[in-house]
């Protein structure tokens, strides 16, 4: 039987059920790994994850969309291997992206994350450095304990991947005390903070079903575009996202002076509105009064960076990153079902509203 | 020919020339290893390990005594393989050590490190979590690129090893906020913090040379009590060392209330000392105007521990964990000489001046 039409195929895919799929598999064994932490580093680990509120209780939280555990879970059918293969996957990128946030929040002085107070903020800098330590060594350790050969490759290209992050972290906090950054700096950062663990999400359960070096490098190629699709729709989100989806602050990512995409794609753009933003963000930049500026002055940033183009073009990038994902399955044999979950959830993360 | 007395053994071993085997191999790796990293990583790491100043010159620091550099190339030879095997194992732990420092450091508020102002001081918070992360990811990547089965083992054991680390750190930092610590919690926290990374550089080049995971096992026991003699005269140095010496302040756990075995041991001694000791303490842990004591009151307070009999418990522990490292090598086949080099580093450990 010949495959179904590409518009049916993706008809077909229930991305809510995908995505609880993985946080289904992943979750009991995430908490588990998380449980085996020494006090009091579980207990903060399971307020981050929103397992417990800020007085220890029992708490519903919310966990984060889940793309990961969902893309790792489905990385591994891309083998034949059942979805279960790519669980120590899942919950290793899991535990990695929690370290990366633990820390980066910190950094960053980011107060807020998930609707929530950011661990730094309730349980001090010393507790959210040192959680972040433990979830990055716990990673590892989930993947090296299963003690085979894929493991061990699983665990080397995870590495590669957290080196990424760690690059891109570096970068976009260099890239804040900077009057000017290029559209290409930007998108090498976001590639690091965002492509890598995608990449590694994308291909871990592969990776631990057994797969190829080509099939594991071109399952990274698919998520590594697609995190810049991702990170692009968040840069979008960061500026003209609604509040109440995002738990974040209005106008977030212009209260931290972020040079996101649609940002520096405005000043790169040329023209009255991109040079009048150029003149504006310089001066933000010597002010001690930020802090205190008004809903309205952020608007009208968000307005003159629209006007220069810069978010506009970041849809368009988004789509563009969309489209290279979603080719390089191409080069990748699996079953046509897969290659239809994948497509869906490429589709999911370009227009998603949080 | 029977082996020669243990006595003779022991003098035949120059450590100085053992601790520099070490250091010359290993340097110029870890130097490239931390070439990889981006800037501004790759020049605050460089400051770090004291390559260069706080101005980027080059600089000839103290880069610290090279004990665990040592041991790993010298477990290599454990298996009858060359030195040079246990290379990345020594790159690896040095890495993760110095991770923990940076992390620490900041954690701790520690403003010095080996003569220098530690990283946070000179380049920032953000700069000194960051490149721990990026020095703990190096350390696996420079394990699995080698892409043994041996690698993996050795890296699963430096996880679990990286664990207990910041394990010790979480139960170290948990201690400063108690009243009262005992001397058995006091010894778990110092086996994890520095017992189970020297267990590691014990036994690396081991595994990285195929020693079966007996032979592992029982050279990580060697190197776990070396740790705990090491620590027991880290602390003995942390309230008496010559600052000169150590490169850190006169009184330096006093002043930051660091529960540490001769403190530990002195409170529970009983008697008059001790009781007046807690009572000085308890009121110390209250006061606000702490920063400010002078000399003469941190003398008392260490005169009090020694009266109590902190300070002679803690070298006779020294002394005990010594035996017992040095008696756990009986349980593996190595050559003469290779015994007599262990045997002389845990000399060595428990005499040094800093």
């Amino acid at each position: 039987m010949p495959p179904a039409p590409k518009a049916d195929r993706r008809t077909t895919v229930d991305v809510t059920a995908l995505l609880e799929r993985g946080r289904t598999l992943a979750t009991p064994v995430l908490r588990a790994a998380v449980d085996r932490l020494a006090p009091p580093m579980d207990t903060v680990a399971a307020y981050h994850f929103g397992w417990i509120d800020a007085q220890g209780k029992p708490a519903d939280g919310d966990g984060g969309k889940a793309v990961r555990p969902a893309l790792a879970v489905l990385s591994a059918e891309v083998t034949g291997a059942a979805p279960e293969i790519g669980v120590p996957g899942a919950v290793a990128v899991e535990l990695v992206h929690n370290f990366s946030l633990l820390h980066d929040d910190l950094m960053d002085g980011d107060e807020q994350r998930r609707h929530r107070d950011t661990v730094w903020k309730v349980h001090g800098p010393a507790q959210a450095i040192l959680v972040g330590d433990a979830l990055f060594a716990l990673a590892n350790e989930v993947l090296l304990e299963l003690g085979t050969v894929e493991a061990g490759r699983a665990t080397r290209r995870l590495t590669k991947a957290s080196r990424s992050l760690i690059d891109g972290q570096a970068q976009d906090i260099s890239y804040e005390h900077r009057d000017r950054v290029s559209v290409e700096e930007c998108l090498e950062m976001e590639g690091n903070k965002t492509g890598a663990l995608l990449a590694s999400a994308s291909s871990i359960g592969a990776v631990l079903g057994g797969a190829d070096e080509r099939t594991a490098d071109t399952l990274e190629k698919y998520g590594y575009h697609l995190g810049l699709a991702f990170q692009a729709v968040d840069d979008l989100l960061g500026i003209w996202g609604d509040p109440d989806a995002t738990g974040k602050q209005t106008w977030s990512d212009l209260r931290q002076r972020k040079k996101s995409l649609p940002v520096v794609a405005a000043l790169a753009a040329g023209g009255p509105a991109s040079e009048r933003l150029g003149e504006i963000l310089a001066a933000d930049a010597k002010t001690s009064d930020f802090a205190n500026f008004s809903e309205e002055e952020f608007a009208a940033r968000a307005a003159l960076i629209e006007e220069a183009g810069g978010r506009e073009w970041t849809a368009d990038e988004a789509s563009r990153q969309h489209t290279i994902a979603i080719e390089a399955l191409d080069a990748v044999d699996m079953p046509d079902r897969v290659r239809a979950m994948f497509t869906a959830l490429a589709d999911f993360v370009v227009v998603r509203k949080r």
